[in-house]
């Protein structure tokens, strides 16, 4: 039977170059790895102006209910400097019980066990009672403008409706088991302008430099802590990512300074008072420079990115425990129920389904030498398993 | 008799475009002015690894003492975008009595006046009991290392010597007859670089952030001031002119953080006794961010640039009184005795002759249109005539 051994099924993956916004032959390698499974599948190329067209794949087994759909993408982030791999990033070579290249673990890993997974469960002759879709997209490591959020969009517009959602992305820091996803941070970017007057640096009160300003707004924006954190999140956190001025000139004050801002924040804010919150500090902060002898508010103009990503906690302890359970029962270990780390594409699945998240371990994702134990490979392959039989008995109870 | 008009001078100059490090016929220009006055003239080309060739001059009229010397450059800072300027910038335009172009002020302006200055004085038959010269570089604007410290010690060891010197610089910042600097104030310049630990924005444990470091180093550089000012001089001023990241992705926290920063110091400090000052400030500063929760001392270099400008105040009372009283007699004005202001190459003759400094008006030095009023150039011969009298009848008393 095809496609039932998750390392061939990764090794194909990988062997295409799926460098964010390129197709590289990715999600054709997974059509053929599909289509004799017998799904439906589709391509789906979407459009933004200002943005590269992306190719995304969307695949379903059987008409009826219950519907479980699996999330992933098969696009990667840039391998850099090829020459500073151990082995090519598009090689698939096996060394010393280890896969190496670019989206192993980031996760081409995942869709490879999730398709090993249904494979192997036709080829035992079990039943599955319902759907089972796969939503892919391209455009995961890029802006995701082009991905996910259309095709969801695309899918529901022709009807498609999903009772629950696992997200293959790598969830474990150490060992596969440690950890689930139940919901995420949100995150929120900004840039703070200062301008100033340019000026000689001998002539300083001709000119009014706009470095004392970015350091007052930097430091109001980071101190004090946004937030202590809440039952299921960590503390919000806001890290002032970039300062830039660019003045080579030792004897000149410059014009302008900027400051980038990235803040990963839990459920005591929303997107929108986040950025109250922000504006209130930038403005006392702006006001407070005038108190200082010889110096007037600071000017200052503030953009925040747009699209930030939205908190948010999978609230089904259903679907929770029967993926707790299969990785408890494969592994012998009972993962963390977690909300740390980054952003992933299932802020946009939750508001159509419940959503969980459980992969691979992430320690080498975006890294040289990207790899991925091949026994984690047949142990998430299992758990994957255990856990669609589980989702559909659960569901037909 | 020639050379006895400063326009016609100033016209001649402006229209070679000595560009630093160029010489662009400005040095043969003056030589063509100076010789038939009798003055013997030297070009000399210093040359330094890693640095353009300078093409400078000296010349001298007579071979005793007392021996008066006047200081300036013929080179000029870039005219940037030609097309923004009223009239080409190299091409000496007369317009509503202003005279345009690049070194109109700085310091073309000045040389020509003097050079008038000598020739009407020898034109009218007067004595001048001693020698002057002029030592004039074309790396005034540049970094100085083949310019006047070259040109100096080039003259000494062919046996020159000088009693006093004028530094033609444009020292008045509305009127002619403003001010006379009587001393500079020191500038030294350094680097700071903080390292950090680079990571994702949402893994903050995992990196530490140089940019928390470098706004506490910065704060420590500028506050509080280091000093209230002296007798002679302003307060020392720090501004840190420029805080560079370069840090383009909103979801990575840096590796490395640097700022940059000038200071303006008066007789408070040596230039050694500030660096001392600096390096206390930075090394307290780093140490206290070990104080706040969940930070480490900050990690930092410091990298002072070389040749710092050494601080100096010109006490030589009667060479000070002889030019304010020069410049009093022909404007009416008493010019302050001032250390405002940038550095100039007096801070390379004071170890050789005391030395005061008068030019033009300088509010339009380096900016587009730079250009001098055509009365001015008048006052200033006169200036100029009335002090190198009085300092020969002063010194032969």
């Amino acid at each position: 039977m095809s496609a039932t051994d998750p390392i061939a099924n990764l090794a194909a993956l990988i062997r295409c170059p799926s460098v964010t916004p390129a197709e590289g032959g990715a999600l054709a390698a997974l059509e053929e790895q599909l289509r004799p499974l017998g799904f439906t599948v589709d391509r789906i190329v979407s459009s933004t102006p200002d943005t590269p067209d992306i190719e995304n794949l969307y695949a379903r087994l059987g008409t009826e209910g219950p519907h479980l759909m699996f999330a992933g993408h098969t696009d990667v982030v840039p391998p850099g400097d090829a020459a500073l791999w151990r082995h090519p990033p598009f090689s698939a070579t096996i060394e010393d019980g280890m896969l190496h290249g670019r989206g192993a673990v980031d996760m081409k890993g995942g869709i490879a066990c999730f398709v090993a997974a249904i494979a192997r469960l036709l080829a035992e002759g079990r039943k599955l009672p319902g759907s089972v879709s796969l939503l892919i997209t391209g455009d995961e490591e890029g802006p995701a403008i082009n991905g996910t959020p259309k095709l969801l969009n695309w899918a529901v517009a022709r009807g498609e409706r999903w009772d629950a959602c696992l997200v293959g992305e790598p969830t474990n820091p150490d060992r596969l088991g440690d950890m689930i996803k139940i919901g995420r941070r949100g995150s929120l970017s900004g840039i703070v302008t200062v301008t100033g007057v340019q000026g000689h640096a001998a002539y300083p009160h001709l000119a009014d430099n706009p470095v004392r300003g970015i350091l007052a707004l930097a430091r109001a924006l980071m101190d004090p802590p946004l937030d202590t954190g809440t039952e299921n999140f960590q503390p919000t956190n806001l890290e002032v990512t970039s300062i830039d001025v660019g003045n080579p000139a030792t004897n000149v004050i410059p014009a302008s300074a900027t400051a980038r801002f990235n803040v990963r924040f839990n459920d005591t804010w929303t997107a929108d008072s986040l950025k109250d919150e922000l504006i209130r500090r930038l403005d006392a902060a702006a006001r407070d420079e005038a108190l200082r002898p010889g110096r007037a508010p600071v000017s200052y103009s503030l953009t925040f990115a747009e699209r930030p990503s939205h908190v948010f906690l999978t609230r089904n302890d259903r679907l929770i425990s029967t993926l707790s359970s299969a990785v408890e029962g494969v592994t012998g270990h009972v993962p963390a129920l977690s909300t740390t780390g980054g952003t992933s594409d299932a802020r946009f699945i939750k508001d159509h389904c419940p959503v969980v998240e459980f992969g691979l371990v992430g320690q080498t994702m975006h890294m040289v030498d990207e790899r991925v134990a091949v026994a984690d490979l047949e142990v998430l392959t299992q758990i994957y398993m255990r856990f669609v039989e589980s989702w559909f008995a659960d569901a037909a109870a």
